[in-house]
């Protein structure tokens, strides 16, 4: 019973966000009830060959899959709602409380996954209240983010109120006039916020970020100067950001041409719930702008990361069946590469420039605004809410710590507040807050035939680095090579000429055979013998691969593959005849 | 003889430097002669599997090495010497002249390759001319730069004099008190300079770049707060940031333990040379400094670009032997990331944080500065010299692009400069400016092994993606499989057990065989049969890469090795016999 008399306890447990991979995951949980926020997906790292999608480890959630109560969801940003659909093929999650906009795109990708039966979403609005299991009672508060309809949330707990931000930058000129609710937040800071937990993404950069309302007249300069066709790339989730390009294009008098499915189904779904307003008759597909004058065309396309399939980056590589570069084309990129993306950014803006096309893309160009705020809009949240806990979330490490310096600027004291890693347990009491243990916490990496393990990814970078050198013999059950070996290079640099490599490879073979037969062939009777066939199999394979590191001056994986008849030879008429290969078919 | 009326004509050849990679290899012609200006080396992207470095394409070199009259070489840096010792073993060149530091760095990375013996390198001054063949006479002008002893050259040619500014930036407070040469660049201009090839590198920064000076007290701030030990990582061929972090060690009283390969040698050459100045017992091996008081002890090592191997990494991985972060460490990047780099950089500052070092970074410290001049200093360079043409080199295509725009803004008129790629042949003449052709350019990648052709970049490429499946069979002159096929995954993600695999497999095989092994067999007498090994091979090899991609989901390669016995069995008393197979050893 000592368990009943400690201070009840919320468990704060983050699965993702907290690097740059695996993004925001948090779980909050009460006795035997744990309500989930956001459940999003990372992008590979370099390394990560052949990897699509980046999850959080789930082990903690699927072995406590019976205590879930629901799943609320901030916005509808990929990093937050992307994971939910591989999530709940792992376990169900009863209900999920979201804006409208992120439930209509939560909506179509549980259908296109297959498990839109496995949950109910429900759709909530401003200052909305809803319970989740006995413990838990979550308010929606509006915030000003990058996509429309995002929110703040406060959890209401046993034991006091826990703010989570959710993303959120501070526009008071926000596009859909949708104005943050200072307000509500100021509400629960005046009655006492137990613990903040803080959006982090911008704590390295001072200052304040500028509104979103900021880029639309230097967009405007842009559409104004552009002798022709105007090409747009942007976020397809930055809805803001395609409201200004649509209010311009119709401005400008000019049609919208949208490509790639990501924007199409953005601009779709915001259509139909109002998040933007235009004429049916602002967009023409492709095949009929073309008959227009240049100067009476927008392109709105993806590809802002240079991301090797998208519709701007074929653009660029002249390999888009339907859209060529031609002298007068303006491209503008409304959006700074994330880190990781840079290179290939700029090698798109320049073979767009080479092509002939006037490329606008830059910091200095005011084109592009962040949608999270920087310190002194983190200095505000604090200010409006006045925690007595802090736990920075939603970044790396070093911003992480930098968010907590600047709530320890504000007076909050070192010792109220955790910097955690992805799957620490924090403890979170009416005293205290502190990180008491760890669930198994790391990434899953998903490629299009499922997950990729550790193994997998380490053979796929030796892989890469070196390639691999195939060897193929058949042996018979008497120890001798049946036919000459194969041999195969594959993605290996080798000075060795084929015919040499061919004799080295027979010579070791034949070497080994010779040495080591007795050590795996035993007699078992008169006529029979036992082989040990994966002991020799072992045994060349680690003879070939010193052959091949000391003939080829590199490292690549060696692959040997033994061959032996299925059945050893039976003696006929005093001789031995080879019984036939039974093969099982 | 219509060559002889057509004007004559200097030919420039960018043989690297205007992308990424392949840095900084200029030809300069006229008639039957060459003369190279400096030859860099690369770094491979992401997608060069294994690849170390990346070399421009030579081929025009190699063809016309009978015209190289000589080489200079700029300043010291690796994207300027590093590909002169792979040149080297080439083509000769009989003679390279450059400055003291540049040809001590140089010889030394001769002597390494072994081929020291395949030119001469002769040390210049500041304003010393020297002539190259019988129509090239070339003055060094000094500039400023990150590294010392740094030149811009004057290239006196039969139709008129081109200056190339090598890399520069404008300090007017150079830490080692040696001045721009501006006063000779003037005179160059007012007796009238034919055409200017300029550094891009930060075209398109608008403003100046600050004085190297200007780290100094952010520096010093950073060693007085630091309560324990500093670690400092730079460019270890940035020999005025190391003379300034040397000159703090003295002033604070500590002790100076230098790490890394790099580092150690370009420290010891320029105080060999007296760029850097500090007395011997600044210096303390590792084993020593460990017994000092923590606030006695600098560790300047490299790794400031997260580069995997180098030794800040591997401290931030807790991998390096000697070095452990303890708490009260500061480490202080004094270098910003390079494109590319950035994710590498972010991740060591992460872990070293982790770990408990207090770490400064980032553009808002101050601690770093480019080497490399802005806009304005472009101007700058262009006002002193005014040149009749222009042609801006060193830097990706956009960065030509803006640098000509900043040309065309004080009134250079567009049709008097060129913007090049790699390879393009320029024909300058007393009249005009065009590029007439290209020679062959390109890259060429470079591995532990040797040189890493396209094809098998492809193939590390696919390996990497996917994987390989590799299958091995062994098949007798009867068109029956002699064997159970062996078969063997790695980096390859499947579903499918492997039991069903081999099924599957087989049953590929022997479909195969029952269906086409007429196609390949063909009757030469009774008791022979002539059989298109190759054939069979390429034709099974086909219905297992379409088995694999349907089976796995996925794309592997497949590699299929085909064996069979060396001969055909011999009729033996009217029963078949295997020959024994022939191997030859």
């Amino acid at each position: 019973m000592a368990k009943e008399k400690s201070a009840p306890a919320v468990k704060i447990i983050p699965l993702g966000g907290l690097h740059e991979i695996g993004k925001n995951t948090c779980v909050f949980e009460f006795k035997d009830e744990i309500i989930l926020v956001d459940a999003g997906l990372g992008f590979p790292k370099d390394d990560m060959h052949g990897v699509n999608i980046v999850l959080p480890d789930m082990t903690y959630l699927q072995e406590n899959s019976h205590k879930i109560k629901g799943m609320i969801v901030t916005h509808g940003h990929e990093d937050h709602i992307g994971g939910i659909a591989y999530h709940l093929k792992q376990f169900d999650i009863p209900v999920i409380h979201g804006p409208r906009l992120a439930m209509a795109l939560l909506q179509g990708k549980l259908e296109e996954a297959g498990v839109a039966e496995r949950t109910v979403l429900k759709t909530v609005g401003p200052r909305d209240q809803v319970k989740v299991g006995s413990y838990f009672q979550v308010e929606f508060i509006r915030n000003t983010h990058s996509i429309s309809d995002s929110f703040t949330i406060a959890i209401r707990t046993p034991i006091g109120v826990i703010i989570h931000t959710g993303d959120f930058k501070v526009d008071h000129t926000p596009v859909d006039g949708e104005f943050f609710d200072f307000q509500r937040l100021a509400e629960y800071g005046e009655k006492g916020i137990l613990c903040l937990l803080s959006d982090s993404t911008n704590a390295e950069v001072p200052g304040h970020t500028p509104s979103e309302q900021s880029v639309y007249p230097n967009l405007d300069r842009v559409f104004s100067q552009a002798p022709g066709r105007v090409l747009v790339t942007t976020f397809a989730s930055s809805v803001h950001r395609l409201n200004i390009i649509l209010q311009l294009a119709q401005k400008h008098k000019r049609v919208v041409c949208v490509v790639g499915r990501s924007m199409l189904n953005v601009i779709a779904q915001a259509r139909n719930l109002g998040y933007i307003k235009c004429p049916d008759n602002l967009f023409e597909p492709l095949h009929a702008a073309k008959h227009l004058p240049p100067e009476k065309v927008v392109i709105l396309t993806t590809g802002s990361q240079g991301e090797p399939l998208a519709a701007l980056t074929r653009i660029s590589q002249g390999e888009h069946r339907q859209i060529k570069i031609r002298e007068g084309d303006t491209v503008v990129f409304s959006a700074n590469p994330i880190p990781g993306n840079t290179i290939a950014v700029v090698n798109t803006i320049d073979r767009l420039m080479m092509q002939g096309a006037n490329v606008i893309y830059g910091r200095h160009q005011g084109i592009h605004v962040s949608g999270h705020g920087a310190q002194e809009d983190h200095k505000l949240m604090l200010a409006l809410t006045r925690p007595k806990f802090f736990m920075p979330v939603h970044g790396e490490h070093r911003m992480l710590v930098q968010h907590s310096k600047t709530a320890q600027s504000m007076g909050i004291s070192a010792d109220n507040m955790v910097v955690t890693d992805n799957g620490d347990i924090v403890e979170l009491s009416e005293q205290s807050i502190k990180v008491i243990d760890r669930v198994p916490s790391g990434i899953e990496l998903v490629d299009r035939a499922g997950v990729v393990h550790h193994e997998v990814l380490k053979e796929r970078q030796q892989l890469a680095g070196n390639g691999v050198v195939t060897v193929a013999a058949a042996v018979s059950w008497e120890g001798k090579l049946l036919a000459k070996p194969a041999i195969h290079l594959r993605g290996v640099v080798s000075g060795v000429e084929k015919s040499l490599l061919e004799k080295l490879v027979i010579r070791t073979i034949e070497a080994t055979l010779s040495d080591h037969w007795t050590d795996f062939a035993k007699p078992l009777n008169g006529t029979q013998t036992d082989i040990n066939w994966t002991g020799l199999q072992g045994e060349i394979q680690g003879d070939l691969q010193r052959l091949a590191r000391r003939e080829l001056q590199s490292r690549p994986l060696l692959v040997f593959l033994l061959q032996n008849p299925e059945e050893p030879p039976v003696k006929v008429r005093g001789r031995r005849r080879r019984s036939t290969a039974k093969v099982a078919s």
